[in-house]
């Protein structure tokens, strides 16, 4: 199971190959949240989201033989470009199961990175058994997006910058907003934290009508969300907490912040025009959580993750349009 | 005069002050270039632009009797940002004089900063009778945007911290690419490459129509720009190269590269889908000539600033229509 060695391993063979993003702020944002506001831009990460360091982590956590196999993952988004470029990185072949009715730039992206993509049809094909039998003919390792302890390692190198950043700025209690999906981001920063800066507190953020971990959290169980699809916010949209993760965060997160769609847009016109990054609508959940419900937020300083930023044109666009 | 002690000394003042900004890369961007392209995003840069460091360099270097007095710059953009920053942060007054009609926002930023914000009418005012009547009455030091030894220092510091990377990366020998207006930042990062990275040379870039420096390296004497407005690339758009900056970058500099504002906006749209970064028309420049003039380029890898992304949200959107 992850624990503080797994992430300060992962930390190790990440070195030299993940960014160490910076931390970034502006005074106007702080002026709207009350209080100072720094922001870990994971969007300017090695394939645009913290997914690199996750897949990267476990990729390279294999052994040689295994890894000389390949790996495999489904994934119609960041977690499969992260995976592609990791295996590229170690030499090894990659196969991204996707929807054929995926965005033609994620496709085309995933390929560009060097990975075999495999296009199934929603309606009629059973995306697990064609996982299954690829898996079993050649011998590829599957690396799970979040419910997987080295995966979770990779994320929590993020929380083990925030930490020694923190340091840094004398901040030593603070809320850390972190956008979260399956909790994997989430539930590796919550245990860095733990062991670096015990006076952080990670927060899980999620889009209205999918807070599956914030219900999960008050509930003591996991809950699931009621639906899938239908959000902006698709990169961090999963159908429950994941098993290896929600016990993490049961024990160290602090309570779920909720976010609505026009928030999340609001925040990506605020990071385009005062942190000059990209954010996608999902990326910019904990963003939204820190400056538009400061209410529930505790402390001079919040910290606020972007988890990613691939998002299309006209989505961003509107962002500009509706915000800026 | 700007050398690199002085620059060395820039950087000790500014440490902990400026944001030591990542180099970013993508292979989609490699690919374009035909070689490896690292981006030095001064857009992240506190006030969104490079202008800060070279601010901060002067204010903080002025004898405290001095700067209790305040500072007084002319500006409608990037520097007034950096030196009303760099003033508040010393505590001490700063007096920006505008154009009457900038944009409301740059208007509102600046004096967001802490900023007195004086503004004058184009056509029947006298912009540097105003300044030296207020410096005169009010014991105010002006900072001038380029031509001087500590801003060159500042802008400088960024030559040291590219320096400092390419050694990581192991690349001794490339081509620097700068947005150029009067020349501060290209001088400084120059000096700051003679002395750390001698295999490595800056080389200015320019808008089509706004390429003094260009045409004065060619001719060796300086020359002046036919027009001073009418560019999107208004941020790094002036009248001549300093008279301090120009015999620095005779001695030091690679031939210009001169690129049109489309290649400007395309160069936008990339760093936008690519680095997940905002840059502005001017502080694409570099990039632009990195991605579309190649084969004005040599060797197998090529650095390039991105010096700023304060840019109007009508003109980043027309960026993404037309090239995202």
């Amino acid at each position: 199971m992850t624990d503080i060695t797994m992430i300060r391993s992962a930390a190790a063979r990440l070195k030299g190959h993940a960014r160490r993003t910076p931390l970034l702020s502006s005074p106007f944002l702080d002026e709207i949240a009350g209080r100072r506001v720094f922001v870990k831009p994971e969007c300017l990460q090695h394939t645009g989201s913290f997914k690199y360091r996750g897949a990267r982590s476990a990729v390279s956590a294999l052994d040689s033989d295994t890894r000389a196999r390949g790996v495999i993952a489904f994934s119609s988004g960041n977690h499969a470009q992260g995976v592609a470029l990791a295996a590229r990185e170690h030499g090894v072949a990659s196969v991204i199961i996707m929807p054929g009715d995926s965005p033609r730039m994620k496709i085309d992206n995933t390929r560009a990175l060097g990975a075999e993509v495999v296009l199934y049809d929603r309606a009629t094909e059973d995306r697990d058994a064609i996982g299954a039998r690829l898996a079993g003919e050649r011998g590829l390792t599957l690396i799970k997006p979040y419910d997987e302890p080295q995966v979770i390692a990779g994320q929590g190198t993020i929380g083990l910058e925030i930490a020694e950043d923190a340091v840094a700025l004398g901040v030593a209690e603070a809320d850390v907003l972190v956008c979260c999906g399956g909790g994997g981001l989430t539930s590796g920063i919550a245990l860095a934290l733990e062991a670096d800066a015990p006076g952080l507190r990670a927060r899980p953020c999620e889009p209205q009508g999918f807070d599956d971990v914030t219900r999960s959290l008050a509930s003591g169980k996991i809950e699931r969300n009621a639906h899938l699809s239908g959000s902006l916010c698709d990169a961090i949209i999963t159908p429950q907490p994941g098993e290896i993760t929600f016990p993490i965060m049961q024990r160290l997160c602090g309570p779920g912040l909720v976010v609505s769609e026009d928030e999340c847009l609001h925040a990506m016109a605020l990071a385009w025009s005062r942190l000059k990054v990209v954010a996608e609508p999902g990326g910019a959940a904990a963003l939204a959580a820190a400056l538009f419900h400061a209410d529930q937020i505790d402390g001079d300083a919040v910290f606020a993750t972007i988890s990613g930023g691939n998002v299309d044109a006209e989505v961003f666009q509107t962002a500009l349009t509706r915000f800026a």
